[in-house]
């Protein structure tokens, strides 16, 4: 009567802290991954036959067994090792896909010295990247997550479109606030992630800060183009900035004025603008 | 230096509550609906020009603009509407997105009266669907989401693959629980989006309870055969079930059997099995 | 140089689910327990000897160990018998609080028939305990969280106070929605806390549904009533009221009535609510 | 049949941001005020005569104008601000009480050099207050909210209480981690609000990380005793604890060896330990 057209499944929200106990300090560690697999796996869903399924327990031992020798010093290194181990032990398997979320944590620093084995936990923005493998191909994204911005002159927003809808006032003068999301791919895998990825940081608050916005979709544009700008061994990035209003309050009521001080923040409705910008060569 | 591969801009969690005053009865409907635009605004992106912008304040508007004379009998039927006008409005518009998760409340029902115009909310299943708009095309999508399901036997998960990395044993008789999220495409538009959604869900909950389940992925199959035959309309169904673990708790330290009767919930980590089955003609 | 005023400590959400497998059909119960014990426990906290603290870990087990033999009739009853063994067992121990959440499942019905071993998840209402157990007194609370009500209808609130700060228009008609909290206190235990439960949940939704409300106040205290009316063993009650505000949007600008019709919805900010009514012998 | 025992109502997540426009520089603070108040509000639960009732809406309105022209300078000065304007203006008012939490927002900071109006979200710990005014009396108290600290040695916990339901082993080198939460009261005002919290906080990490824990228990009692030492104007503070656990993954199955190396981080359940310290003079 039907077709099984699509079928996938895994292990989500495996968490991994892992410590490494050098003589005079400690690393540490803290990951939240997925794994998914897609292939030969239609017997289980048509018959229940479960021969071929790896089951999800086995998955998160996985993500133990190969935490234990991983330096763990990129999740994108490690996601490639995690996707290559499913990829070598199990013929089934068509595709890989492994997601990892890291948990910020800071040493602790008192006085300019780093602490041996203290640390504080940091944010809200987070590292995340998403691997995908398969026989013929490795797909892997890098990104982070819900970084705030915020800036209180230096955005606009006016000259739109306007029709019988349309209430909103012209704006020279708005506060500009997000929680902005990236994602972006490498031309070739850079010589350090880590060191990539704080460029790319860097790239965001940078421009943010000093772009004069006229609207969030060229704010957006500005960004992607300061990445590429830091970064030349990103190919292609994808950004994502929910516009979190702050609303003027209206003090007129109460005798008072409010000269662009005094502000509700709204969480909905919000505005969402996406974009993905890609090299030229 | 780059090109802009991709951009799309809209409103999000726009919140609209409507009722209808009838004579002898009110009727309530409470939607939070998101509005997403594609189409010749690059422009905005790429030097600012907003000129074709559709503010995302005009978008809410909108909302609330077309809710007024709608019945809202179905959120199918208003999320068409929407996207509808957009696309009449904005030449500018290639593709309009309209989601809507509606917020479940039920009319209080005292000593078998249903009463004028109380409600209760319910849940926490809720109703989805998404509808997407070109000038050539028109997909649309119904959908449920986080319907809770629990069965105390009838379930096994054994002759799974073993390996290395195997620590899980075989189960004849285990809890299954999942929290089941569906999104199905219809053949032809049905004459009732309420009466089918209907359907689908006791479909749903009529195979799960009935089903002996050898694992979630033949579950998940068999929860979608059930659809297909209970509603002739549907086209394909998406199903993703997540594994809702119990496990048991070990209570031997302490001198006690545990036949299956002591369980401890966990959030994380979690199986998550997904499929999509089509109707063949 | 400081001294210890107060200390406690205890095991928050012990996650605990007992299938109870009759011939002829399962119960399910699915629980969240939290344990706290006062007492003889500074040592641990001045000088790091641990030798009268129980560890969380053994709360924990305890948790289960004593689900085992119990028949989790009510929460109200294991509440108390949690308790009372960490009064038993612990001597350091001078007070035990017990915190319960239950997991609302609900037996599937179809065609009216009860099924034996499945079940769906319900809500968001659900029903909590407190039990605090002292050598001297036992105090045992029953209480209500999250019970979503909403009436389109039969709300005013007007002639408040008005002065240079006041904003708000009278309305004689308003939508009045609350996610309601209650927490009550028996005179002596009653026969049945469940059906107790029952009789206040149903109290509580037909006074809401039947009042003419000239403010959340005066619900909230014929709420009170209606529940002391209601269960003659219960001696107080204390209810705590959000007031999910729906506002009325103005359609005006669009050259549309809006007749009480269109609203959005609001989480933040909201009015809040709380009164304690004591029954009067 | 009952008498009202206890009653209060305000208004609660009243969003404020202030910008305050320097020449050089713009300054930023983003709050959450709750108000609440207590006093001669009986007729309107018991009558539903309002005309003592100041409106939630008219409460939201007095934060927006009093923060126009106060500095803002700490959470602690607005918060009593508020609470006298509501004092000062309403007769019928008892008590009031003003809890406002700060979102942390940092200057971004580009090469050193500190942007005049751009600004990064950061925490998660973020600084409350609590101001409960009556006619008589001022209570005030500063806190701290969600401060996440690490240790990945110093912490052991043995030599507890053991019993035919205990199954943890002894620990002489675990890992610790919290989400501290901490409230203080004041002998007196301090002179800097400000400075006072970043003392307090840094008292905090600094004894996390340098005390040797026997127990949770003990490194709260040492993280008060630090907090007491560093600020002379504290007279009481109360730490929450929660333990959030790491637990040692079993990797023997594997052939593998685990020298607290690779550990799985679990939510729930989780200890909980909290104590108040007070300055003995």
């Amino acid at each position: 009567m039907s077709s099984l057209v699509q079928n996938s499944y895994g292990k989500s929200r495996v968490r991994l802290t892992k410590v490494a106990r050098h003589p005079d300090r400690h690393d540490l560690k803290e990951l939240c991954v997925d794994v998914h697999l897609e292939g030969d796996f239609s017997a289980s869903y048509l018959q229940g036959d479960n021969r071929l399924v790896v089951p999800t327990d086995t998955m998160k031992n996985i993500v133990y067994v190969c935490a234990k020798p991983h330096a763990l010093a990129s999740i994108e290194g490690f996601g490639q090792a995690l996707a290559e181990h499913f990829c070598r032990h199990y013929a089934q398997v068509a595709q890989v896909t492994i997601d990892i979320v890291e948990q910020p944590w800071q040493r602790v620093t008192l006085d300019g010295n780093e602490h041996a084995h203290a640390f504080i936990g940091t944010g809200p923005d987070r590292r995340t990247c998403s691997v995908v493998l398969t026989r013929q191909s490795l797909r892997l994204e890098s990104g982070l997550d819900d970084l705030l911005l915020l800036k209180t002159t230096g955005s606009a927003f006016s000259g739109f479109h306007r029709d019988a809808f349309t209430t909103l006032a012209d704006s020279d003068d708005r506060i500009l606030a997000t929680s902005l999301t990236a994602r972006w791919h490498y031309t070739q895998p850079p010589a350090d992630y880590d060191q990539c990825q704080c460029r790319v940081r860097r790239a965001l608050i940078e421009a943010f800060a000093g772009h004069r916005s006229l609207g969030v979709q060229q704010t957006l544009h500005a960004l992607g183009e300061a990445v590429l700008a830091a970064c030349a061994e990103i190919e292609q990035i994808h950004l994502r900035m929910p516009n979190r209003h702050r609303l003027l309050v209206n003090l007129q009521s109460f005798g008072l004025d409010n000269n662009n001080e005094i502000f509700v923040a709204t969480d909905e409705p919000y505005g969402l603008i996406t974009g993905t910008l890609r090299r030229e060569h």
